[in-house]
């Protein structure tokens, strides 16, 4: 009797069961396909605050162009190649960050929550999956108003998915984008940017908190100016002890910007103001050999970088399987 | 009232529901500390097979010099800065795979089960974890027989910890264990190696299959001759469809092996053919851009190789927040 035909007559179970201690070729029968990755979350430890990475999914984008809109396609395609990645589409990944100070309970941004596409909203899981209610999340810090980056503090139904956080909004991305002159003005592809600002924060609009530059703001959380992918984009210094990791938010979107910093990313409102950033950020950790948080590098998104001729390398972080 | 007073009034929880939607900074209740990583499994496609990655967990080690008992203590310390990794003792990791071809369900190595320090063993709860039952998988396949490979195939009080599997091993290596002339000659540091091969696999000595380098073991999977680090050593080619998986085992113990392959691991038992094996496994990953599992490096530990001067470079293979 054929291993298919042994299936169809006792299903998976029921052949394991029949099966013998060291059942033969024929009578083994196939497990299911799990067709499933695991939660995708990830802790570790910064001094003595504890940050958990989670996964909130990833994206598949088929424009490639978008990578650069400074670059030819074929330049694209063979950095994309030499990062032993696919060159016909981007796959794009969202990592929200946790970090418990063991004063305050922080979300680093908040994903797409029920607003996006079916490959994200994986967040919400992934904080069940990592024993993290977010009843108990008491401060959500915003890096920028892109819609991947604050949909998800406010659910399509219209219910604060953090309801008991102080939310913390750079003043100068604030600003920009509650200000009707810059609405009006905006290319098309930002349009819908100024409406899911209005759906995130005109129920809240009073009480949240704007920050500037170069501030703590809880303590060992400190806003960094990293402005150019958006106008008030901030990155982030959790410092605790001897740890210290910079969350360096949007300036580094992808490992090909990574060793390419001079490249123009399509979501980079001001290029070159954004390329800037890049390069003192890199230029810094490079330096102080500090390790970095990405929010759309491959989770869990944390590791080190090296200079590396005009650019620089991305060194994932050793995965620690016990904390 | 500050926030330790209340929390010491209150508790965590208590605190939390008192809260208000907006607590200000001194009605902040601190979440607990969680102190405990996430199941660490990964799962990917070759082709149409399903490999689940699971952790073991890890092993510090502070003697740093045993990493390469060719070179001196400040190469060693170098290669580890260079690799962003702690310079004062190396984490070894264990990751162990899991092949659904559809047909078999295929365990590769086993860790240590309850037989190693309390910061391994994690297979099992992984496992579930991951949602497959011991009992299912249907095939071990056996690299070689040092501990950290096969001491989890049975637990401490005896029991088979994947009682339905047949147990497939390199027939080179188990003619090495179990020859009372290499016992007598073996050095200390091996003569526990022995007593446990007759742990392991005295009482299903007689079920085992042995196999030879070069062969297709289960349909899709083969063994590569992969000898020095152990008398038998093997390693695995994973083929479905496109994709293929080489399973480099413990020809790549660690990164800074990847980069120095000349240096001799403690553990390498024949450090020449070691040496000359892991240079021919990595030039074919290198080659073929093929992707890589290796049983030591950092989880999930799959990626590619490339060629870097006199040595290799691993890149990790980006991680997959959906399937």
């Amino acid at each position: 009797m054929n291993v298919l035909t042994r299936r169809a007559m006792l299903g998976g179970a029921a052949a394991i069961a029949a099966a013998n201690t060291f059942p033969t070729t024929e009578a083994r029968a196939a497990a299911p396909m799990l067709g499933k990755q695991g939660p995708s979350f990830y802790r570790y430890k910064i001094g003595d605050f504890e940050v958990t990475a989670l996964s909130e999914g990833s994206v598949r984008n088929a424009n490639v162009k978008n990578m650069a809109v400074n670059k030819e396609l074929p330049d694209i395609e063979k950095a994309l190649g030499a990062a032993y990645l696919p060159t016909d589409a981007v796959t794009n990944q969202f990592t929200i960050l946790v970090v418990n100070t063991g004063k305050n309970l922080v979300l680093i941004d908040s994903g797409f929550g029920d607003n996006g596409a079916p490959t994200v909203g994986n967040l919400a899981t992934n904080l069940t999956a990592a024993g993290i209610d977010p009843k108990t999340v008491d401060t959500i810090l915003v890096s920028h108003f892109h819609g991947d980056h604050i949909s998800g503090i406010r659910a399509k139904a219209g219910a604060a998915n953090f309801p008991n956080a102080e939310i913390m909004v750079p003043a100068v991305e604030w600003k920009h984008w509650n200000d009707p002159g810059e609405e009006s003005k905006a290319p098309q592809v930002w349009k819908g940017g100024f409406a899911n600002v209005k759906r995130v924060f005109d129920p809240i609009a009073k009480d949240l908190k704007q920050f500037e530059h170069g501030k703590e703001l809880v303590p060992g959380i400190s806003s960094v100016d990293a402005r150019g992918h958006s106008p008030g984009h901030t990155a982030f210094v959790v410092a605790s002890g001897n740890g210290k990791l910079l969350v360096t938010s949007d300036t580094v979107n992808h490992q090909i910007l990574v060793r390419n910093p001079d490249w123009a990313l399509w979501a980079d409102m001001d290029p070159a103001m954004a390329a800037s950033a890049r390069k003192r950020l890199l230029d810094m950790a490079a330096a102080d050999r500090m390790q970095i948080a990405a929010y759309h590098l491959p989770f869990p998104s944390t590791g080190f970088i090296s200079k590396q001729g005009s650019g620089y390398e991305f060194h994932p972080a050793y995965w620690q399987p016990v904390l």
